[in-house]
């Protein structure tokens, strides 16, 4: 959607843009964000794209990835909360694209199933299966931007035993919610923001208790009563889990949240991009331009901090190289330019250098095209601001506000905490129910504390 | 496995065979049969095979599915019960091949991405790729079987507002046991084989409730007290799902039965085998040679009563063709002689006329090569048997026991009826428990009954 909508964008200021076509599985777009109750292979035979579920809300402020040029305020027309829900942000990114004629260069319900590059013509042949009419058909591009991130694998390691686990079980890709979890006792395999949201989640949705086994390092948030954290899985034996520190316990549902695999069945090995998940992929220069192939270009493949406007400022740059503005060095002169970044990349030892390091990256881009650039300092302050948030109050945290950076608007704090609110839809979301607002006016007290 | 064990039987006859390459996506053979915990994407990014749960049993007679050419005798040395448990079949189908020297041929791990067929070398170009070492590579062929089967790919159909559903949910492919169900209210959406046998393994688990939901016409078996029939579901509302008939209910989880598509995502359009689950596809000549392409063939993609005896009769005429033994005729003498059992087809109305048409279809296989030919009609009076022991008792017919038309000999009693036996692995099936024997010689009661 950031790739069509950079196109669009030098349309409108008058510049000739090549054909363009844009193949998708789903039947609409929004990828991860467009949520489906489906899980492990979807109607029409695929993998399942979307990992999120039903009642997902934002779990970084939304002035953190708000887009340049197409800011929260002008799509919803007055302030709201930080952290939306799901819908809500499905809404605003579709808005910016439905604001746009860019909808005719989808072409829905339509698998990639190879695709093929031609040394000698320099062009390459995708092979496409029309899903609904089950055709195949194949056509010749000169590039190929692969748009299909990598949240959507799900990387599934082996437990000893496992096998002879009776309860629920899945991987935090097809979890679709927690509202089953209410009163029972559920394992989450991970320490990162899977487990970490399903984990609230769960005692959200009532919960017994919530157990968090980590391999490396524990997340160490202050958890409520009923959650803990515990070292890692050293194995199952029906529903009595087995971990390293020679402790145990019985577990009604288990949910591994240990990540994703860059995986792209469509590519051959040598065009496919093949990283653990990290800030700065070793074999794409500036983050997008594969190393093995100077036509193809990947947006959204690195470990993220920012999201929207980062594959925004991704976009603008593959935009500009396709169009001829800006020109990719020789394989020498970008190994040199990575080599900066990469040995940057390597000498991070925390998050905050992280968050740095990628709006450093995101400044690097912005500065090469016409994308409005933004106060990326700033951004990077309400990133630490969020985490401070996070070490202070897991279950509140989404109750905070910040400022845009693009407007300076300040958001609105939302009428019921998050932790109360089990109705995760927009239209509840963009309503200002009498009765919440009144119970606070009246009392001062926060809505969770007024209800009975 | 029946196509590698085809050409090995040829090669151990002194006939010269063409080289062969089996692409396995998993890491170890027997297809369905080869049992995996995952659920929706593998450990490589693949989609999971398998549709087998933990403790699911033979749902049919092993007399109806022995092998002509290496029966359960020969494998285990002494009778068993007529319906074994999965690791139990596994066990003899992987022990045929395991005799033989054939495992070689099989490239484990490898996923095949794509085929293309060139009309002017006539080869195809087969692409495949090295789930472990992540690397792509083409190699040319002169035939290519499919072997893949069609029971892997979920058709999984839209319920309105079953995104708003909060239990328990999957198809029946994710499903891996029962044991969760205990105490719960479970609704089965299919009429087929799923469903009833993900029914009575509810039951068999403690489910509180078991609902059946069909479409066109209810399976009317004498159910048990806990489970039942009702029409198809019309809508979801939360937990609530609302049937045709206006009734309603609370389930706690749902599966959906609602079987599976044809679906062969390493093939082109012009290859792949469109078609419903049927006993007679349209496009396959003699059931395997595919019409659009007479050096491409399919194993067992009909509908099936038969099963591994008759893959076994498709993969010994498959090899036939492909020694040049049996000479596949023009297209036009193809479709007078596929007219003829499409008529005979589709005149079809009820399952024992299916059951006999699939009888003469192996036998109009089993003449044209050197596969043992067997008493197809005692075997098809073992299905209607099979059929009435259903219909008088749905939970205990896997207690009967039936005479093999290979070798005469009369399937044991097993020590633990179905309904009683919680443990599922060969161990158990091949031992003989003293104190169970003990019971049922001392009293003369079944072992369900004599236990507290």
């Amino acid at each position: 959607m950031a790739q069509l909508r950079a196109f669009e964008s030098a349309r409108e200021n008058g510049r000739e843009v090549p054909e363009i076509v844009c193949f998708e599985k789903q039947e609409d777009w929004g990828g991860q964000w467009n949520f489906s109750w489906r899980t492990g292979i979807d109607g029409n035979g695929e993998p399942v794209h979307s990992s999120m579920y039903r009642n997902l809300w934002s779990n970084g402020p939304k002035e953190a990835l708000e887009f340049a040029e197409y800011t929260f305020d002008e799509h919803f027309g007055r302030a709201i909360s930080s952290y939306p829900p799901r819908a809500v942000l499905w809404d605003y990114i579709s808005g910016r694209v439905e604001h746009s004629d860019v909808k005719k260069y989808v072409r829905f319900n339509t698998s990639v199933r190879w695709v093929q590059y031609d040394e000698e013509t320099q062009k390459f042949t995708v092979t496409v299966e029309d899903l609904i009419n089950r055709t195949t058909e194949s056509s010749e591009f000169d590039h190929v931007i692969v748009g299909s991130g990598h949240f959507s694998f799900p990387n599934v390691p082996e437990f000893a035993g496992i096998e002879t686990y009776p309860g629920s079980l899945r991987h935090a890709h097809d979890f679709r919610g927690a509202e089953s979890f209410a009163d029972k006792d559920v394992l989450l395999i991970g320490a990162s923001y899977s487990a970490e949201d399903i984990g609230v989640q769960s005692y959200k949705m009532g919960a017994r208790s919530v157990t968090l086994s980590y391999r490396t390092q524990a997340m160490g948030f202050d958890w409520p009563e009923g959650m803990r954290e515990v070292p890692l899985v050293e194995r199952f034996d029906g529903s009595t889990v087995h971990f390293s520190d020679g402790t145990s316990g019985e577990y009604d549902a288990v949910v591994l949240c240990t990540g994703y695999l860059h995986h792209y069945p469509f590519l051959p090995s040598d065009l496919a991009l093949d990283s653990p998940n990290c800030i700065y992929p070793a074999t794409l220069y500036r983050g997008v331009v594969a190393e093995s192939n100077d036509k193809l270009f990947y947006l959204g493949a690195q470990d993220q901090w920012f999201t929207f406007n980062m594959f925004d400022a991704q976009a603008w740059y593959v935009r500009d190289v396709i169009l001829g503005d800006i020109t990719v060095p020789n394989q020498e002169a970008q190994e040199a330019h990575m080599a900066t970044w990469l040995a940057r990349a390597d000498a991070i030892t925390t998050a905050t250098e992280e968050i740095q390091f990628q709006a450093d990256y995101i400044r690097d881009l912005i500065e090469m095209t016409d994308y409005p650039m933004f106060d990326l300092d700033e951004v990077v302050r309400i990133f630490l601001e969020w985490k401070a948030d996070k070490r202070s109050n897991i279950l509140g945290y989404r109750d905070e506000v910040y400022t845009s950076v693009m407007t300076g608007t300040m958001a609105v704090v939302h009428h019921t905490p998050w932790l109360a609110e089990l109705d995760d839809s927009i239209e509840r979301y963009l309503s200002e129910p009498e009765n919440d607002v009144q119970a606070v006016l009246n009392d001062g007290e926060s809505v969770l504390e007024s209800k009975p």
